[in-house]
């Protein structure tokens, strides 16, 4: 069970873009190279953001990336299933219905015991997801940070930020 | 983020050795059959649970698994990391590392704050499965199953099961 390296650019990508100031974005490039990674997967990862409705993209000479709604109403959950999807991580075969004493697909009304047990632990595992948001994760880096370290990023923003068209 | 389907099947195949008699085995051939699918994967499935500890298997004509211990004792996160492993499903790769306003290394003390949400999620779908046992999945098939198929299911059993030999 592995949880793709893209989850993990997008929610450092999105807890950036919670720090711009209104009406600004920063370039795919911009946000590639401030985590240190490839520009056209930070680009996709920022794409399957887009499509989620949980970043705004203008294009051409202004082109950049701003989050599309406050930084209180994105959790890890949102992002973790706009990269990985929505999908059950256990997914029922329904081998139930298998092999010689297979049940009939019309006597399994209630789910296996065994696909709901995992149903369950999923639930507790998106629910803990969906209690942290991007404000929870921005509060804490300036908490645990240290004042040079979030002068460096500030000052590494003002460079990089630029103003964003409202046409998409 | 997904779960193999071996996780299913090495559920459904130690839920099915949970109601062996003492001293009773199955093949891995008569697991496989019963759960309709292929035997060397099954097989595969066996061996990562014996492996864990999870089942004994006996060679020979009188080859067969059986539980390693009580049904009580087996949960359904500890079939789960004997097939999946017992890492992370979020791997944490040390981003905020990298890039022009990287953090040095010695700075680090604190896992990423990113990194500790996940893995506190993962803690909870861990902490769900730990609390479902082998012995509460045989309870709620023998609750929800309608008397023909258990009868079904006990018949097989009695068809299949076989001694198994206490040396491994």
């Amino acid at each position: 069970m592995q949880i793709s390296k893209g989850v993990e650019w997008a929610v450092h990508a999105a807890s950036m873009m919670a720090a711009l100031p209104e009406g600004r974005g920063l370039k795919a490039a911009a946000l590639a190279h401030y985590h240190g990674v490839p520009t056209a997967y930070m680009a996709k990862q920022l794409q399957a953001l887009s499509k989620a409705g949980i970043v705004q993209s203008s294009r051409g000479a202004h082109g950049g990336y701003r989050l599309a709604k406050p930084a209180t109403d994105i959790s890890l959950w949102d992002i973790t299933a706009a990269i990985e999807g929505h999908g059950p991580a256990f997914r029922c075969t329904e081998i139930r219905q298998n092999g010689p004493c297979g049940l009939k697909r019309k006597d399994c009304k209630r789910p296996c015991q065994i696909a709901a047990a995992f149903s369950s632990a999923e639930r507790a595992f998106r629910d803990s997801l969906k209690a942290v948001t991007l404000a929870h994760i921005g509060l804490q880096v300036v908490r645990d940070s240290e004042p040079e370290h979030l002068s460096d990023i500030m000052h590494w923003l003002e460079s990089e930020v630029m103003p964003l068209s409202d046409t998409p």
